[in-house]
This record gives structure tokens, C-alpha cells and sequence, in this order.
């Protein structure tokens, strides 16, 4: 350390003129999104930031970028952790050149259409939830400005998921992005009195707080299916997935869960609420996007605790709220896998698929004639952390095969999906030789996912394998670093 | 970034034996702090880090620092919030070569002592906690191992300051070593159930938990005064105050405040309250380290929220734990001059001295004689944030002169420091125009700090220079990082 190099005796003391001058910094508040913008004055080249947890109903990420594409600056590399439909507008911006890249963990809508149509000059990186927060918070990922859409935050720049009009509960994947970028700006449309709180980033990651009239509109939270299913063969499949828990010995006192807000998924939430009642077994926690189903299940005592990195619907936002052991948690806490994080005290994931191959391995990136409609998400995080990831899906969902022999694009490692269930059988990975005995010894029974390809393909023919062009538009990454597959365009 | 370096194309795409495996982290508890110090591996010149929390209770860094010294590694940078009395037995480690050099906020008792006789083969660097803060979050002070006292720990790294047999409710000079530290040890006696919450510091940031038997006596925490004077000087002092921060005219709706734990200032937090009750001011937050009569202020309705960086007692303890406006902070959040901070937000600090100048430079960081026993903790930041800063003290205490022309150590620098409140009469800084101004205009009397000296001395005579080498021990230094003064060896 440089406090140590000089000769005591040569060190310079202060003059008294020199002291730092008593008062106050000047104030961080802006109210008007365009004279920042020009206030920052952000170069060609420089990386941009995001976080979704408005989900859909976020109106920050278009606004602010087309600010910045006002002002003429190219070359930008969005670092979005997710990617809406609502945000179409963004298009136009990889036309031009403002975007060239993008990193995300998440890409839905008419923006990754345009992404696997070419239009991105540069490409994009698909990272899950935890490999976003380990490459920014190891300095693999550089933000140079980071856009929070901060839900409250008073005047010195202390935000609160939990207060305002767009409360939105847990903004986890936020954290990264306020510590370690190099200007951080949250952008917030209710200013709620100093000190805000519960504080959930502190003003002392916070460079600017800028009022905007709308940050957007929580009911936009609440997108895709967060209801149980009520068809018949996603109930079977649920069923079959808690028996399939069961086997596997894991649900009993301190179980720590996970579960996705599809309809399947929720409907194996409500099976073991079931169980766990009936089988008087209290659980340790319950971690990820947090839904009303999980805070029921905690206030009825079922788990001591919930992590939540962000809130799924408007009743986990009311529970974190109010909620003592309705913890809040980082992206980094929960699956970065430099770290001490979450998902590695997991006992059981249940996940969902768009295709699976024989080695197990899971796309949830790319959907029909490849074209980017997802992305991992926690996927990849929480089948590497669990000690047994389930994957719950129809077989016969659409005219889409869902077995394949390689996967379109690989999200999720093979080596890490354990247990898939479906209506027409339930496959153990042939590593989890450990499983297949508990499964034989209690006689559940499963079949191989060759057989269970071949009943699919006996009822819909072969899948044909989807038209692309030769060019690479982008990269399915590891959560460790490592890339796990190419997108390639789509014709 | 070096995600856009290569051609898509040349990107290699992991094999699938490589694939990260799927499975668990070890364990990052361990049970026996020999072994772990011999796992850690500590080389000659590391830099280890203490927080100070438990205060004089504090039984982790003693036992530490030997088990270090045991491994025969030499030259350590001790970097401790502060060194109490209690941790005497770390001159012999001064002695011999096992510490070289200390960065620390406060120190009194023996290691103090030892120091200023010249123990230390290296130097002293004496900062103000927000000065820490600053350093340890750019950069500038580097930490190779940080030892978190921690009163309560999950096995997977989660403390919290709230539970355990030690709980001492903030530990927020704890945070800076927890994020920047490059390996992160959480010492507890307490470990807790996973999840284990309120989380301060989350397992994110720890690469170890280590059980120990105990890690202090929290009772330990209340050291020094921390019960409002009896003494009839110290009242008259408290109620001349009050009319000085009264004159300020920031005595009104919105008030911040902060006063320390001395026995006159608390006083003066006491005549404030029935000041603020009779005449119906509510305040916006008090802050610092906090005590129960700040906890008592909260409870009823005189500030909106307390932002707590240590507990001074056991009644802050507890309350930090059930008030939700009980606020917890790191100590950056607290005092760093680099980021948006709480000290910056003060309207009046109330605060000690153990010599003042007539430049209006105060120095608690050594006493009678020049030995070190005090250093900044807060002082520097909040005279410097502070709209206005109050220096209470008898000016008759002990045959000790309390006005010099020059202090001692400069620790803060005297254009930060606006009004002194003695029993022979206020001074106003002459830098604040404004004030003498507004104390005129209201009829308080004052005095300039000259006559003040004078009275001084007529009654005690001339005080004589303290006797010192010419050996330069320390440095004391500017929050900023600048240095402000030497300290001397002391004969």
C-alpha cells in the first residue's frame, strides 16, 4: 500500500489553505431524463445497464435508450438483465447502430426476433441470472452506466423496492449493477421523503436520482402464467411430479424448494403444500421469483423462510413488505457461482423446458424455427445448485417435438437436469444411478428418454431439424464463463 | 470487454466433458482458528482486517492476531476500525515484528501507549471512519484477510448483528471489509439456523465461517460515559448548548442531528428532546453510533428514523431489532466523501474534544503527555457535514490546558469546526460570519476563542509544550486521504 512507501519525514502535510472545504456536495437529484443524458456525456462504445424486475411493465430501458440514441451516440452494448415485449421500440436501435451488442439473461418479443433475424450488428450474450451477477461482480462484465428503475428512492439516492406507486418488492438483480458500475443512475417516479426505507440499495452506490413521471406499471409484473393449470394433463403431470419429489427422499423436514410461476409448476407447489400439511414436514426455504403461492405457503408455517430476487406478483410484493423472514436477496447471493449463494442449498428445482435432448440437456432459449423467445434465467443456476432438478412439461404440447437428439440451443447442461416428468412417463438421468435406485426400491415408475423419444416421434414422426443460415448471431454462456452453444440466425 | 474480442466464429464452444460439474461446494465452516490460519496460508506483509463492534468486549482480534503471530509470520498491516484497552496484549506483537504497521480509526489503552513509545517498527495511520470507509472501498487500502466478528453466522456465511448470545445490533464498519477484503472470515460464537436473518452482510462476501467458543462479552459495548452528567458544569454546558443550536435556527421541523455518548453530550440530547416536545418539532433523523436515549427520541416521534452504524448501548441493540426506522448503514453510507452520505445530511453534531486552537483545529486522537489514546471516529466526517458543528467541553476539567495556539495532532481541521460551548463562554468560528451574525441578532452571548484562552490561562497559566522526540510515529489523516499531521514518538 502506498501508505507505507514514502519516508515518514518526507510526507507532505496539508497546508491549512488546502483543507477540504466545509459544505455540502451538491445535490444528485435531476428531473429531466434528456439534460442528464447530455449531463453524462456517454461516449461511443460504452456499456449500458438494466434490470427487469418491472418485467414487462418496465417503461425505463426504452426511454432512457432512446435518449441516448437522440444524442447520436453508437456503438452501445446493452446489458439488460431481461428483454420484453413491451420494449419492441429497441428495434429500431439495433437498426441504426446505437446497439451492437447485447448481454442478457432473458429475450422475449419482437427484440430477440430481430436479434435472430440478423439485425444486431454485433451479437448477444445469453448468461443466466447467477452468470450475470459473477461476470459483473468480477469485473468480467463492465457497466459504465447503470439505469435503475427504482420503484422509490429519496433525494440522496436511497431506493426501496417495497414503497411507491410501481413498488415492485425484490429488485435482486439490481445490486450488482448499482456497486459496480462506473455512474449509477436511479431513475425513480416517486421521490419519497429522506430517509427512505427499507433501504434496499443505500444512496452510497447511487451517483444520480432522476424523476421521470413513469417508471412504468407493476401489473406488468404479472406476465405469462402465474396461475395453476387447470388442464387435466398438467394436473397428472404435477401429481406424478410431487411422487417423483417424494422418491427421491428430499421431502421431509428442512426441504428447500424452488419452483418456476408456470402452470404446471405452481400446480406442484400446491401438491406439496398438500403433502407438507398433511405429512406435518416443515420446510427451510423456498428461493427464486417468489409468487403468492410461496407466501401462502410461509405464512402457513411451511418454510421458515423465503429468498426472493424478484417478486413474481403483487402478493410477494405485499409479503416483503410486511414479512420478517420474506428475505431479500442479490443476483449474486442467489446464483453467482464465485460466491456463497442460494441455489447451491437447494434440495429440489422444478423447471420447465421448450426441448430437451437425450443427453438431457435443456433449451429454454430459442423456441419454434429457433428463434430467440427466452433464455435461462435461474435455469441453469438452480439445476447446477440443486441436489435433483426436475424439468415438468407435456410431451404433446403443440406440433413442436419436445424430445430431440441435440437441443436447438443449449441453456442447461445435461449433466445437470436430473428427473424430467411428463404426462406419458418420468426419465432419471442415467448419471443419477443414486436416483434410479431410490426410484426402483419404492417401485416409481420411469422409463429411458429414448423410449419416451420414441413415443413421441411413433405419434408425431421425426422432428425436422429448423432452417438457419450459416451466420452466428450469439452465444448461450455458462454460468461459470464458459460458452455452451452458438445462436445462429434464423432464415 | 473481452466478450467481443473474438470472431463468433473462433469461439470455442465447451465439450461436454467439461461441462462444469453439478454438485455442491464444500463446506465453508470450519471449528478450530489454528487450523484455519494455517489453511489461509497468511504470508509475511499481508494486510488483516477487524471491525470494532464489540468494542472492549471485543475477543477476536486478540486471538486472532496470536494465532497469526503462532504461524512465525512477520510484518503484518493491522487494519482495525479501533484498538480498545482490553486488546493490551497486542504490543507484544508489536515487539516482535509480527505487526509492523496499524491503520486504525481509534486507539486507546496499551497498544496506544506502545506506540507512541516507539513500538512500531512501521507507522501508525490514523483515519476518520468515513476516511476508512473511502479507502477501503476505492482501492486505496487493500485487505488481504478480514476477520468479521459476527454475532450470529449461517453455515453458509449469512451474518447478522441482530441474534446471537453477543448480538450488538450494527456492524456497519464491517461492510467495507466484507465487499472489498480479499478472503472474508465470519468469527461467531452464535451459529444460526440457515437462513439465518436479518442478513447484514450476506453470505455473498464470506469465504469462511469460523465457530468459536466466544467471541467477546457484549456488555463490553458500553464503555466509556455513556449515562447523562450529573456534574452541575456539564449541565450549565448542555443548557448553553441547546440555546447555541437554538440561535442556529436548525432547530426546527426536519431537524438531523447527531450527538456522541460523553456524559455532556447527552445532556444536551436530553435538554433537546424536552425542547423538541414542548415545542412540537419533529425532527428528520439523528445518526452515529446510537444510544437509548436517541432509541427513546425515536420511539417518541421526535425523529422520523435513526441510521445506526454501531450501538452504544444495549438498549440500541434492541432496538434495532423490532423498530423498522431503526436504520442500519455501512460506514461508508455513514462518512465516505466519495459517495452520497449520511453525515453530509446533518443540520448539528454535537462533539468532544480533548484540545481545541485557536484556528478552531480539534484533537482527540492523543491526550495528556502526547500519547495516542482516541483518534477521529466519526469526528472529522461529521464536523465536516455538518450544517453546523458543536464542540462541548469544559474548559476547566483538569490541570490539562484545553486551549492551545496549536494542538497537539490536528484530527480536525479547525475550518470544519463552527462553535465551541464551554462554562466560561461560546466561541464562534470566525470563518462563520453567519452564525455570529445570527447569534448577535438573538442576543447570545459569545466570546472570541482568543479571550477565551486568555481566561484560560490567567486562571492556569501558560500550558507547556509536550515533550517528544524527534521520531515521527504516525500520521493523522484527512478524510480525504491527505495527511494532516505527524504524530511523534513520545519520550
Amino acid at each position: 500500500m502506498t501508505y507505507f512507501d514514502t519516508k515518514l519525514e518526507d510526507v507532505k502535510i496539508l497546508e491549512k489553505n488546502d483543507y477540504p472545504k466545509k459544505g455540502h456536495t451538491e445535490t444528485i437529484l435531476r428531473d429531466n431524463l434528456d439534460e442528464l443524458i447530455k449531463e453524462l456525456d456517454i461516449k461511443d462504445g460504452a456499456s449500458i445497464s438494466f434490470h427487469h424486475h418491472l418485467r414487462n411493465g418496465d417503461n425505463v430501458l426504452v426511454p432512457v435508450m432512446k435518449a441516448i440514441a437522440a444524442t447520436g451516440v453508437k456503438d452501445i452494448t446493452l446489458v439488460a438483465s431481461s428483454i420484453f415485449p413491451s420494449m419492441a421500440e429497441i428495434v429500431d436501435l439495433l437498426e441504426d447502430g446505437t446497439i451492437t451488442n447485447i448481454i442478457t439473461s432473458y429475450i422475449s418479443g419482437p427484440v430477440g426476433e430481430a436479434v435472430s433475424h440478423g439485425k444486431l450488428k454485433g451479437r448477444i450474450i445469453m448468461q443466466s441470472h447467477g452468470g450475470r451477477a459473477r461476470a459483473i461482480m468480477n469485473g468480467e462484465v463492465e457497466i459504465d452506466y447503470a439505469f435503475i428503475a427504482a420503484p422509490s428512492c429519496d433525494e440522496h439516492g436511497n431506493i426501496s423496492g417495497t414503497n411507491g406507486i410501481n413498488s415492485c418488492g425484490a429488485i435482486g438483480y439490481a445490486y450488482s449493477d448499482a456497486q459496480k458500475g462506473k455512474t449509477t443512475i436511479a431513475v425513480t417516479d416517486y421521490l419519497a421523503p429522506y430517509p427512505n426505507y427499507p433501504i434496499d440499495i443505500a444512496g452510497e452506490y447511487i451517483d444520480y436520482v432522476l424523476k421521470v413521471d413513469s417508471i412504468g406499471e407493476k401489473s406488468g409484473i404479472v406476465s405469462g402464467t402465474t396461475m395453476i393449470t387447470k388442464d387435466p394433463v398438467g394436473l397428472k403431470i404435477a401429481a406424478d411430479t410431487l411422487q417423483a419429489m417424494i422418491a427421491t427422499g428430499l421431502v421431509k423436514d428442512g426441504l428447500s424448494f424452488q419452483t418456476g410461476a408456470g402452470g404446471i409448476s405452481l400446480a406442484v407447489a400446491d401438491n406439496l403444500k398438500t403433502y407438507m400439511i398433511e405429512n406435518n414436514i416443515k420446510g427451510s426455504f423456498a428461493s427464486g421469483g417468489i409468487t403468492g403461492y410461496l407466501v401462502d405457503m410461509l405464512e402457513e408455517g411451511l418454510f421458515e423462510a423465503l429468498f426472493d430476487v424478484q417478486c413474481f406478483d403483487l402478493k410477494a410484493v405485499e409479503s416483503i413488505g410486511k414479512n420478517r423472514n420474506h428475505l431479500k436477496m442479490s443476483g449474486s447471493m442467489y446464483g453467482n457461482p464465485e460466491v456463497s449463494n442460494v441455489v447451491d442449498n437447494l434440495d429440489i428445482v422444478i423447471l420447465g423446458a421448450t426441448e430437451i435432448d437425450t443427453d438431457f440437456n435443456v433449451n429454454v432459449t430459442t423456441g419454434s424455427h429457433g428463434m430467440l423467445m427466452g433464455g435461462s434465467g435461474g435455469h441453469q443456476d438452480t439445476a447446477f445448485g440443486a441436489k435433483v432438478s426436475i424439468i415438468v412439461s407435456k410431451l404433446f404440447s403443440s406440433r413442436i417435438p419436445f424430445i430431440k437428439d441435440r437441443v436447438d440451443v443449449i441453456t442447461t447442461p445435461g449433466n445437470t437436469v436430473d428427473i424430467l416428468v411428463t404426462e406419458r412417463g418420468i426419465c432419471i438421468n442415467p448419471l443419477r444411478s443414486d436416483l434410479i435406485e431410490k426410484f426402483d426400491a419404492l417401485k416409481v415408475p420411469h422409463i429411458t428418454i429414448e423410449e419416451l423419444k420414441k413415443i413421441a416421434e411413433d405419434a408425431m414422426g421425426k422432428p425436422k431439424n429448423i432452417e438457419k443460415t450459416d451466420r452466428i448471431v450469439g452465444l448461450s454462456q455458462s454460468r461459470t464463463g464458459d460458452i455452451l452453444d452458438y445462436i445462429y440466425e434464423v432464415k
